[in-house]
């Protein structure tokens, strides 16, 4: 079975959560909507008994599943993506909705009072909360996660694991919506940097994030705007 | 083994969620923030190796467990307060999470800038951010319920499960929190409205809605602002 991903074309978004598993996993997959134009709209018409809310969602078979942290928790139990016992798989299952609740903040930053209006229409109320989330937040998740790492060099026991690699996202696409904050406190939080460096540099991982399938950051949910940046 | 849920004292919260689980699973749990003051604050200081990193958290044995959709999982399986197969428990879970994501913006309507601030400290913010609540979101999640309760009196196959409960819930809290919007919005979901009755009639339920454990909605995440409400 070729699993299928469904997401929106043109941004990494929450679809590269899920996308990063497969990858590293070396687990087979296609993206219809980057295929076919349409397709997602098409498809998410579709009437069926478990429809998703919103992409992304993943075509397993007959299942169709979705939200991010459900959709890896189905892989991480099926594939050796998280830990087998009952205590590891709750334990990475509460850290990728841990970094959900970050993503959707992220995302807030730009489109603090109303998601379906342009940045451009928000632009007062998102400097409000850029600085918010700049200044407590963003130090209040990494350090959560850096306390986490100092018991080991992965967020769970054994290899790495899905929220391992999502961690990793986040790095990634803070990085590029807050640079300058993130030169700024990157030395703070040395063990997630060393778990960002650890999933950088996984074997099964290195092709994909050389490849031309790894969309680049634009407007999607982590978006840089220097006005909503600062050290 | 006693369950002991952590959460906030005073208000529902997200709490509530898990509450409603654990007393209509007729399963026994202690809060110890609300028998001393200030349990909580010093627990969260505890160093272990699973920290929350905020309330709830559900304590089992020797296992923390935090992020409501993660409790109401390993609740949900271990008492059957969700279907027993895979695409069921995986449905169940992702219906949480959706609801998950909708209380989150029922909370970033009276803080959409800065969680750390006072409403008052962000009301024009707040009236924007409730307008795009109240006119598109709250039709698109009630619509999303509605179409799935079309298919059957449950969100799921079977019995009640604790997706059901998180929905009136949510149901109750939106009442609370705008009911002028609610009392014009409620005739066009009559789907949502019949699963809200079925869950306040359960047997197992009705005396803990009756009973002081029951918290008032007050000055948490449901939050009744008349300026923020409007038909």
């Amino acid at each position: 079975m070729v699993y299928e991903l469904w997401y929106w074309n043109g941004i990494p978004g929450r679809g590269e959560f899920v996308r990063l598993a497969l990858e590293a996993g070396g687990i087979a997959y296609r993206e219809p909507p980057r295929e076919t134009e349409g397709a997602l709209g098409q498809d998410l018409e579709a009437d069926r008994d478990h429809p998703p809310f919103a992409p992304p969602y993943l075509k397993a078979g007959r299942m169709v599943i979705a939200q991010t942290a459900n959709i890896l928790l189905y892989l991480g139990e099926k594939h050796g993506l998280a830990p087998t016992t009952l205590t590891g798989r709750l334990w990475v299952n509460q850290l990728q909705l841990t970094i959900a609740d970050w993503v959707t903040e992220v995302h807030d930053v730009h489109h603090p009072v109303d998601s379906s209006l342009y940045y451009e229409d928000q632009r007062p109320e998102a400097a409000r909360r850029a600085a918010a989330f700049r200044t407590s937040r963003m130090p209040k998740f990494l350090g959560y996660f850096e306390k986490i790492l100092q018991h080991g060099p992965s967020l769970a026991k054994g290899r790495w694991n899905y929220a391992d690699l999502s961690l990793f996202h986040m790095i990634e696409g803070l990085r590029f919506a807050f640079p300058k904050r993130m030169a700024s406190l990157e030395p703070d939080y040395p063990g997630v940097m060393r778990l960002h460096a650890k999933v950088e540099a996984l074997p099964a991982l290195k092709p994909y994030l050389a490849s031309p399938r790894r969309l680049p950051f634009s407007d999607g949910i982590f978006r840089h705007y220097p006005e909503l940046d600062a050290a």
